[in-house]
């Protein structure tokens, strides 16, 4: 399996790599050399990366990068929530600029999904320290434990405890397909519940800064190696049920039929015009659908289904929900059929502040590339983190779009990329307090 | 059980009935007594019927009738699929009427599928008894075996081997859901499989006339009693799957998605217009619908869909088919999204002569109902005796059309109209060979 992964996995990182990227102190073979280490710990069959929240191998994963934080400097600390922090000082005491991510998987995950973003904050220290380099600020790498949320169906698990955001019922509710308990599982792995229970950082962080691969394709699109998130989509759901009259597919005449599939049809084709009205961010999508009884020769009874609304505005994708909401309900009353809708709306978005996107603007382009501004769809620990503190996303370009499979994708020359623009950003983030 | 069924069925069905309406022999009560002596058996917990094809039930319910039978004078014969003909002879020699039905049900059915069409038909015998009347020609009672097909996921099996049309290899490849085989189960169910594999009769059909329940909502919407089937709907079906290109609900924008749910809205919402198209007896259906992966958040990659297309001449039905078929193809295309279909068209529909529903009509008219004519959408042992000897079909009216269920309901002033109707339409039919 090893030298399987080595072949597949590191030479082909490797093998299309731009050298001349390899300036300032960064080198695009110790990335890639970091991110194969890392993929070694809990590879699958199909070659991709199995590393659950809170299982040995996130926590392998996690001493392995403790491992290269220590070499190059850093303090570590570790909360009770198993995030990881590794710290240099600067020229000043705090505010401190946080980068990083997460080093856990989905089951059969990518190489690049979370684990990009820690190893490219390290890099910059790595950047610094080659050059002889103190920042302004103190500057810390994070490892957010549990950021999938695979094994508890839940998810954003380090980064909501660091925030105090996870409430005790919660953690005690949850369960893996084991069944074990949460707190059985934090035990196990080495941390104290009540520690993690009655968790609240008291950080003070002057901008966090996350690096995480675009999972989806519009990078690939314009061709461009990265891009700035503008805001993270809170997604709202809307489950509609459209009740109609089941019948015999042979026996029921056409006229007077109430098939709640027809009304579906309409509603579902209705649903592309909407996000174009709020905003050009937004999103709408149907991708779960039941029909029941499911017969081939019977009229439906009802229909099932959920729409997935978001944008990175609260306001816009609440107009959105308003407008689908309403169409749901004109429409059965146009079909003379049923209808109950309820909705989901409690995931806020997260708008990231203009500031923070000119500044990265300002990086990117003096790197010659051109700023490409992209909503992120997907939940990030960016999101929970921006809450509070100012937050920062620079997407990397994801071949096809795919993640959350072995065959999650970036090239070398844009994962280095993006480390030297994360290092011109943090400087200059440091700077402008001066 | 028993005592429930007694209530429930015996008292319900003779309560509102209209005496006036015994006269000519024909008895209300003797109607109802019979349809709740059959019902005893193979009752099913929610006061339905079990009695699937080639089971102990359905072998009892035919000796229940066949005691009738000779009671009234008939003659009695089983062939090589325990099909059961009871005979009077009339005035003249061959050819025969024929009428029946089936007294095997669905595995939780109602009391009136199958059942009544064999009670009419006995009665108009009681009916022709009570008046010392003999028939013209000679008239025949049938009770077809297995026609439901629920045993073995077939139906109309002993009409279909009544007309040779049963081949070899179809019965060896059934198995019930124990794995027994279909040599296994006729054997115990006493006959032999030698016999059962080589039928072929060699009657003389004048008319094979069946009664049944509409099973639809048509006469119910027309408030009639009767009516006259104008055509069996033989079914085609149509699998379309729209193949498309799965995404993150949140990160792939609006534009250029290639969502096969939405070609497939499209294509639902369209099909509602061809059936009025191509005649006023055609529907299109689809009743069952997947969508893969499936997923709130996941944009799917598959939709498949079934349309079931019906109508009770050949031409139309596939001039329907060649509508839809187009239409689902010019759909993909317009959206740039893949598309696989297939169909099969093998069963075909069976018009009834103009000259049988005629004779019909008349009889109807002569009990002040008007002629309601009405394709039949479900097959029928007429439809396979149609192939070959001229048939007709009277519909009772059913209770929100609602089949296949304990809550299958025909009210006794209706059947018994209905066997009023039937014996003047066999006399009739036979004095036009006079």
């Amino acid at each position: 399996m090893e030298q399987r992964t080595k072949e597949d996995f590191y030479s082909r990182i490797i093998k299309d790599y731009n050298f001349t990227l390899d300036h300032s102190g960064v080198s695009g073979d110790r990335i890639a050399s970091r991110l194969y280490e890392i993929s070694k710990i809990g590879t699958t069959d199909s070659g991709g990366a199995n590393r659950t929240g809170y299982s040995i191998e996130e926590k392998k994963a996690k001493e392995l990068v403790i491992g290269w934080m220590k070499a190059a400097g850093m303090t570590i600390t570790i909360d009770g929530a198993g995030n990881v922090f590794g710290k240099i000082e600067g020229r000043d005491e705090s505010p401190s600029v946080v980068s990083g991510s997460h080093v856990d998987s989905v089951p059969n995950g990518g190489h690049f999904d979370g684990t990009l973003g820690v190893i490219a904050a390290l890099e910059v220290v790595e950047s610094w320290n080659s050059n002889k380099h103190i920042p302004k600020n103190p500057f810390e790498i994070v490892i957010f434990s549990d950021e999938e949320g695979s094994r508890f169906r839940s998810g954003l698990i380090g980064s909501r405890a660091f925030m105090g955001q996870i409430d005790q019922k919660e953690l005690a509710n949850l369960r893996d397909e084991q069944g074990k308990t949460f707190n059985e599982v934090i035990v196990e792995y080495g941390l104290e519940f009540e520690d993690f229970k009655n968790m609240k950082n008291n950080k003070d962080i002057m901008n966090f800064v996350e690096v995480h691969i675009e999972q989806g394709k519009i990078l690939e699109k314009v061709n461009q190696p990265v891009g700035i998130v503008s805001g993270i989509a809170g997604p709202a759901w809307l489950e509609v049920t459209f009740i109609g009259e089941a019948g015999h597919a042979g026996n029921t005449p056409m006229p007077g039929r109430k098939d709640p599939l027809i009304a579906s049809a309409i509603f579902i084709e209705s649903i592309e015009k909407f996000p174009q009205i709020v905003s050009n961010t937004a999103v709408a999508t149907i991708g779960k659908l039941d029909v029941y009884p499911n017969g081939v020769n019977v009229i439906a009874q009802d229909v099932q289904l959920t729409v997935d609304i978001r944008d990175i505005h609260e306001n816009t994708r609440d107009k959105l929900l308003e407008l689908i909401y309403k169409e749901a309900e004109n429409i059965a009353k146009s079909r003379d059929i049923d209808v109950n809708i309820n909705y989901n709306s409690s995931i806020k978005p997260l708008p990231i502040q203009k500031r923070f996107q000119d500044k990265l603007a300002e990086s990117i382009s003096k790197f010659e590339v051109s700023p490409t501004y992209i909503p992120s769809g997907a939940g990030h620990d960016a999101m929970v983190l921006g809450k509070e503190f100012p937050v920062a996303m620079l997407f990397v370009r994801s071949k096809d779009g795919i993640s959350h499979n072995p065959n999650e994708w970036s090239s070398l020359n844009d994962c280095v990329m993006a480390v030297h623009i994360l290092r011109d950003y943090i400087e200059s983030i440091m700077k402008e307090t001066e």
